[in-house]
């Protein structure tokens, strides 16, 4: 009787508390990969450099993005199949899982962390979900570009003031969505913004939103301090029609690197990385690299860029120093070198290489690789401390 | 039989997993707040807006202040008294505990969270601990000044590449500790950098060192890119010559907020915020507020300046807006506003009021109050987010 007694009491306490499978940890120091072949995501701890999970059944993860939950439980995955699934990272389960579009192109998270929002070529538009359940909250469709089809949304962010800011390609608008009230969402249109916008950012700060346009020169930016001042275009010479050569990739514009007062972004059919000037948005110099930049990322404390390329060139990493603008080392990871996650500090950088099939971890001060993982053609890199930062 | 089988798999899995008391959770929103009168600790729920565990047995926390470690699990609490603190947030426990000096004013975690560092008055010096354990790891004395004595410590801060920056009050010097090799600490000394370093800042991205100075005016500067250059004295006009009125409380030097390219600071004996130009360092402005300001906090997005004020101003709060240097909300919230801290995508602010014995939390877009929670004296406050910051 007395066994019983404990045995009903160790049980309950135990599933009160916690699953068999579920880990007792801090998140802050997790993260996960975009296993794209497979549609599976391993679930990593970033400081002992290994998997703690695998989770498979996540549909069609090329181009796969991923935001947190402030708590750094929960991951967001948003497929290109229009997948919307919701991991928990501490249980290696999915604890939600939607289709909510035919073809999606990213997601983000709102301020509070209350709302998940993901942007839709088809049917093109933005749906709007509780972050708990992923029941719809909002859907907002794009503008009409003829009786069967609405632009393409794409470069959704998010953006401080609870709001999430988005471009349309087909139209070249870009609209501000406020959901302070969620039952009534506030929409601002600015339209004419320039022609074909192809992705967005947002700076760290929340202030600068940047639509890139694939149909003419520049970019389109908006000072969300002042949305009543409408787009400007800056950095004119940038894009499509000065290009020299056939452009492989659109570089992500979510590989903008902000290090000090400085932008640096990818030359857009050039090899070369652009340096820029914030504020009044004037380049201030070129630096010449490997290949045509996807991404052009800042070490977290700003004194390295660390970039990757387009094909036929994705087999090499550069490393600029950000006050010499000189190029101080070049790596040769492997083919298919795709992503680059800093640790928040900054003092690794892990690299997928989707062609090796691992994950390569990098010690920023010596530049020389300390770990490697293996994964199935990785892509993505999300760690959680993601989820306190805007624009992520 | 079965049943006792049954029995100790269960208690084994579970002592395994957890202990009865942990909570399975991120701890992305998680943090805690000093009750400084009762030696106590609050863990709380920065979103749930409560608090989860009350840990008691901490000592002397007048001007007590935390760390992080990287997975956001554990807070290190320097004490006043000497005393350091490993508290586990997720099972409500003290872990470990030592008094390590006589009389300590503060400490940091390295940037792989490995070590702790503090910073101690009597005996002048800097420990540095193992973060796991709270073993020492090194041991460096400040210079003498006499037989007796050897120089207080104070301003100590983490800086990339796994330094620790910290200046000697009695001596006038500033030195880094490179623990790159934690069995062989690497030091180097800048004298003369100015008259009785009281506190000392670092900026977010690690590069610029500040030490306030209580024996004349101005500031000294390190540019941690270019050690080998020293320090300089800036703003030449800050501080204690040029005062108009008694000085209350030498204000902290972690209060300065950076916001865009701007730094805002307390003016030293004044009713003013001196806004400042990054880099060259001169100052831009100054705003008139309703005290003599100790803590100038930007919100994460650099659009407002929220100011707490030296007794006997200490029951308002004002907040600014960094683009009209105007102040555009004065909050009365009650006797001993102590400190803010803001969540860290800053839709909202938690202010400790001592003498009422509450947290207050304010909405930072309505500037309205939407939460109160109970605490005894509460001073400090410190989310978990922290973990992922260079210098807090």
């Amino acid at each position: 009787m007395k066994i019983s007694h404990y045995l009903f009491s160790a049980l309950l306490l135990f599933s009160g508390q916690v699953s068999a499978q579920c880990l007792t940890r801090g998140t802050g120091d997790m993260g996960i990969v975009i296993e794209r072949a497979d549609g599976s995501v391993q679930v990593v701890d970033r400081r002992a450099h290994k998997a703690l999970f695998r989770i498979e059944g996540l549909g069609d993860l090329s181009h796969a993005s991923a935001v947190y939950s402030p708590d750094e439980r929960y991951a967001y995955v948003f497929g290109r199949d229009g997948g919307l699934t919701r991991l928990d990272i501490l249980c290696g389960t999915i604890t939600h899982r939607i289709v909510q579009g035919g073809n999606s192109i990213g997601g983000a998270i709102s301020q509070d962390g209350n709302l998940i929002a993901v942007s839709n070529y088809e049917p093109g538009g933005v749906k709007i979900f509780s972050a708990s359940d992923l029941s719809l909250v909002a859907d907002i469709p794009a503008t009409p570009v003829n009786s069967e089809k609405r632009a393409k949304t794409v470069g959704l962010v998010d953006a401080p003031g609870q709001r999430f800011v988005f471009s349309l390609y087909d139209t070249g608008e870009t609209w501000i969505v406020d959901m302070s009230d969620p039952t009534k969402p506030q929409i601002h249109k600015y339209e004419h913004i320039g022609q074909q916008p192809y992705d967005g950012l947002i700076t760290k700060d929340g202030r600068y939103y940047i639509a890139g346009l694939f149909g003419q020169d520049g970019l389109a930016l908006l000072d969300m301090w002042h949305p009543e001042q409408g787009t400007r275009l800056i950095l004119e010479d940038y894009g499509k029609g000065e290009q020299k050569l056939p452009v492989y990739k659109m570089p992500h514009l979510e590989g903008w690197a902000m290090a000090g007062n400085r932008a640096f972004l990818p030359g857009v059919g050039h090899h070369q990385v652009l340096v820029v000037e914030r504020g009044d948005w004037k380049p201030v110099g070129k630096i010449p690299v490997y290949g045509q930049p996807v991404f052009v990322m800042a070490r977290p404390d700003g004194r390295q860029i660390w970039v990757n390329f387009a094909f036929p060139n994705n087999d090499t990493i550069q490393v600029i120093d950000t006050e010499t603008l000189q190029v101080i080392k070049t790596l040769k990871p492997g083919k298919g070198a795709l992503h680059m996650e800093f640790a928040p500090r900054g003092e690794e950088v892990w690299i997928s290489i989707r062609d090796r099939n691992e994950i390569q971890v990098y010690d920023t001060r010596s530049l020389e690789m300390t770990h490697s993982l293996p994964a199935a053609s990785p892509s993505g890199i999300f760690f959680t401390a993601r989820a306190h930062t805007t624009g992520l």
